[in-house]
């Protein structure tokens, strides 16, 4: 059997769509026919050789999706054949039965446990979860990173409670995620964060009471006006180490509390004054926000399926996977918020 | 009504002992005969100014003692005559009714809610607490800082829960708290990590299953080969940037916590990789170990008087207050682990 699959041969080059030839399924692995894919910050720097070395290459890539089982191998449990299903990086119940390696005319195409530039894809089952009822496939892609990401970061790590102030820094995909869960938690006010007038206007439109663009003063200060002594709050979208040194400072003093959710460069460093731990602000990492796929996920998407806020304008117009170059290209300029492909178009 | 007190006439000097004049109470405070007092990093670091400007100068200082409750202000409610109190910087309930200001022959002597250098002491009624029933006023000073800093860090902040793995940074006064309070946890193993030979032989007597000596092998090398992976938790007090950096790298991915209990000089740098952060570990900070002397003092206080740890060994000699410069230098040089000012000695 054969698919269709976005390759990464080297980092900076453009990906290859080409067709690889499909292993037999291992014990604990699943063969996904992939219907939507999302794409996001992390695919974009592997893209570009951000991570550091990478010694997989050539791969598959991907990291969020949805799609219907076609096959399980042996000992898989959590799912069955015709199963809808979100793809996502973050671990769940069931076994993690490794990547697997695709034939590309001979030569060797590594993918991890769970991979989704690709229109049939080997997923380890502890990578799938059950699409919950009441939500569509396309929409089940923010399940698959950027709900569990910036929802978690909120529900999971900041614990955010009805009356909290929070800050959001960095208003993309992630970080709207963030701003909704805050203002599902009753969290007020809620201040959105970015350069972006576009990512501004939409931050308003995902419950932020506020939105500062950082280009224009001096956030800390401008948050201190918003919120004298600083928020109980913050979280950080961006990446970038200077922004998460702003969401420290910005929390106050005796129990403030940011977290870390957007993914440093490799070989980046922050620098930052260690006597704001001495006041008692925390600095919290995050791996996928915390969350749990078979608990939060279906929380989750209830949520985004609420229609309290107009989840599916987080994704972009949909684009092939013969488009995959294109969409990546547009994410990293910051043109659309979250590319959708859809694998029925080519 | 006069006192003897020990007084910052300007940093970097030694303090001076001089009778003072003790003015009428305000609301809300109350005048304590001071028994003992300790000290800490904090009052060296103001002595040697190494907190930034001191623009309270000429001034009181001490913020751990015990003593008897003289007199008490209008509205107090909390303590009155000959309670036996623990005195603490640690805001706990009642009122915050500012510092008082002595007369040094006609020139104004500064001092905060609590000072405890000092015979007699007006001191705000939110730091004080009753003594434990059952703890002497010797063992009762270290719940005025050490106790409720290093044990705070660990049961409130960390929360330590049975058969975690905990490493502890510097196993002065406060890190050895903290190492008592990885053992009163059930955590295990409990690391040790100090640069003195006779400070590791400390952690050992207090709790400690394994001691390293960071100036011998590469600190976080050594912890992973004790604990694979990285411990759970790890609490940093030396107030040093690279300690405060190798207890975060120490701790494992996905859910590690670093807690910073040291004080770092005012103008330190703290540099990390922020992608720390993105495997999921965490740096929390604390003010006073988030204790809250009304909730923690009396089950703190009890595990003090327990008699499980040789507890009373923390303690220096005892020292008289006219010896206050030679206790800070001692202190300073880490000669001693917390000294006693016993003010009954001259
Ligand atoms: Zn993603
Ligand atoms: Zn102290």
């Amino acid at each position: 059997m054969k698919t269709r699959a976005a390759i990464l041969v080297e980092t900076g080059r453009p990906l290859e769509v080409a067709e690889i030839g499909i292993p037999a399924l291992k014990p604990g692995q699943v063969l996904v026919e992939v219907n939507y894919s999302g794409a996001c910050g992390t695919q974009v720097m592997e893209w570009r050789g951000e991570k550091g070395e990478d010694k997989w290459v050539p791969h598959c890539l991907g990291h969020e999706g949805t799609g219907v089982v076609l096959e399980t191998g042996s000992a898989v449990t959590k799912v069955q054949q015709d199963d809808r299903v979100v793809l996502s990086w973050i671990r769940g119940v069931g076994q993690e039965a490794g990547g697997a390696v695709y034939d590309w005319a001979g030569r060797k195409v590594n993918a991890g446990g769970v991979t989704t530039f690709q229109k049939l894809a080997i997923v380890s089952e502890n990578r799938l979860t059950k699409v919950p009822v009441g939500l569509s496939q396309e929409l089940g892609v923010l399940l698959g990173c950027a709900a569990p990401t910036g929802m978690g970061a909120v529900f999971n790590v900041l614990k955010a409670r009805p009356g909290d102030s929070v800050a959001v820094f960095g208003t993309g995909g992630v970080g709207l995620n963030a701003v909704m869960a805050a203002a599902f938690s009753g969290a007020t006010p809620v201040i959105g964060i970015d350069p972006s007038p576009a990512r501004r206007e939409l931050a308003i439109t995902y419950g932020a009471t506020h939105v500062l663009d950082p280009s224009e003063s001096d956030v800390v200060e401008a948050i201190r006006e918003i919120v004298p002594g600083g928020v109980d709050l913050a979280a950080e979208a961006s990446g970038q180490p200077a922004v998460m040194k702003q969401a420290l400072q910005t929390t106050r003093a005796q129990g403030g509390r940011a977290v870390v959710i957007g993914n440093a460069k490799a070989g980046n460093a922050l620098s930052l004054d260690p006597g704001l731990f001495n006041q008692g602000k925390s600095l919290l990492g995050t791996w996928g926000g915390d969350s749990v796929p078979d608990r939060d996920y279906a929380r989750f998407g209830k949520l985004i399926a609420s229609d309290r806020f107009p989840v599916q304008d987080l994704l972009s117009a949909p684009y092939a996977l013969s488009q995959i170059n294109e969409a990546l290209t547009d994410l990293a300029a910051g043109t659309i918020g979250r590319p959708l492909i859809d694998m029925s178009l080519d």
